[in-house]
């Protein structure tokens, strides 16, 4: 068994009945998703799903997890969910995936927020993978102009044909090669302020349990308290 | 002429030949546009605009007006827009005709930003007029409970069919109706913090220049040094 495999299974023993669950989306939820499947299936779990993306929907569907959107429910008792590096603090960063905006907004409303990671998201400081900036299309060049000038390094993610790459929001994604993060929550306030930016992947503040597969010791678990 | 004609046909004056020009939106907006159309028509002038909605785009396409988007010029010289309401200190909420999201990002990339007004307009303090919000859909409902609980009395603004009205960029519009809204900047900054919210209609810092119409004196010019 993989590391993703091996906490996204541990991260579904926090699912209880009855409960209002958060998907996340990406490489890692996914085997959490299927996990979910399987005890439905064979222990009668009873949970309502709450996507983060088109995708996570497609692979809920038919594993017949009832879905709601996150608008139906009144709040969501716990969103598992992957992501791309979590620094010592135990702050993330997310969106490798595109779906970050989808999946902050579900984190938002969330009592809990577990992630699941592989022992090679846990980093000191975070800035070595890119950080996705989801932005109105509309502006956008003067927004890559205004990151190259802040030297922020922006790069438009584009998909296989060299195009804007469009988000479920139909927004583009502007990756910052950023090396490292000194000040994570300057970053984010900067970013919440510019006309365009409609999210970021900077997650703060938000996970409270974090499950790490390691390959010399398995499953380590984290309780984070907020 | 009606007030909003008389500070349309004003404000056009502040433009020269070879300009880039933002074009607002809104019912004096309009005729502003219809102004510098007549200009380039009677007295030669050119200009390149960029718009600020679908509406505006049509009405300077009928003119005849060369137009560029916010993406395809370096930067705009002047942008020229209505506003909802301008306080005492010159600061300004927009988006009653819901184009708030690109009036605010061409705003951003202008030198000079010149608002024009009917004598109706200029309040002590803002909020009589509802605040508009643009949301992403999903999670707007939660965003609607979340404005409730901190009694900023939001309502969703529908068509007439009863169904939410859709931005250009496929979004809602929660208006806050907010009687008074005592500091701009901290309600600008909690709204730019709030996942979901991709623009609100506080401009602040932004005008250089009022130009209101007023029924006793005609035009009166207020230059804003920022």
């Amino acid at each position: 068994m993989n590391l993703k495999q091996l906490v996204g299974i541990e991260s579904a023993k926090y699912i209880k009945d009855g409960m209002t669950v958060g998907l996340g989306t990406g490489s890692t939820a996914y085997f959490m998703v299927e996990e979910i499947g399987r005890r439905m299936k064979e222990e009668g779990l009873n949970i309502v799903g709450v996507t983060t993306s088109h995708a996570t929907e497609e692979q809920a569907r038919a594993l017949g997890i009832p879905l709601k959107s996150i608008d139906e429910v009144d709040h969501v008792d716990i969103t598992i969910d992957g992501a791309d590096e979590i620094s010592a603090d135990y702050q993330g960063t997310k969106g490798g995936g595109a779906a970050l905006l989808f999946e902050k907004i579900v984190a938002t409303y969330s009592n809990e927020n577990i992630w699941i990671v592989d022992e090679s998201k846990m980093v000191e400081k975070l800035g070595a993978f890119p950080l996705p900036v989801e932005v109105i299309p509309y502006g956008s060049d003067q927004l890559l102009r205004l990151f190259t000038k802040k030297e922020l390094n922006p790069k438009i993610r584009t998909t296989a044909d060299g195009n804007p790459l469009l988000t479920d929001s139909k927004n583009y994604i502007i990756d910052l090669y950023l090396k490292e993060i000194n000040d994570p929550k300057e970053l984010a306030t900067w970013l919440d302020h510019q006309v365009g930016v409609v999210e970021h992947g900077l997650f703060l503040d938000i996970t409270t349990r974090v499950i790490i597969g390691t390959s010399e010791s398995g499953v380590k678990t984290i309780e984070v308290s907020r």
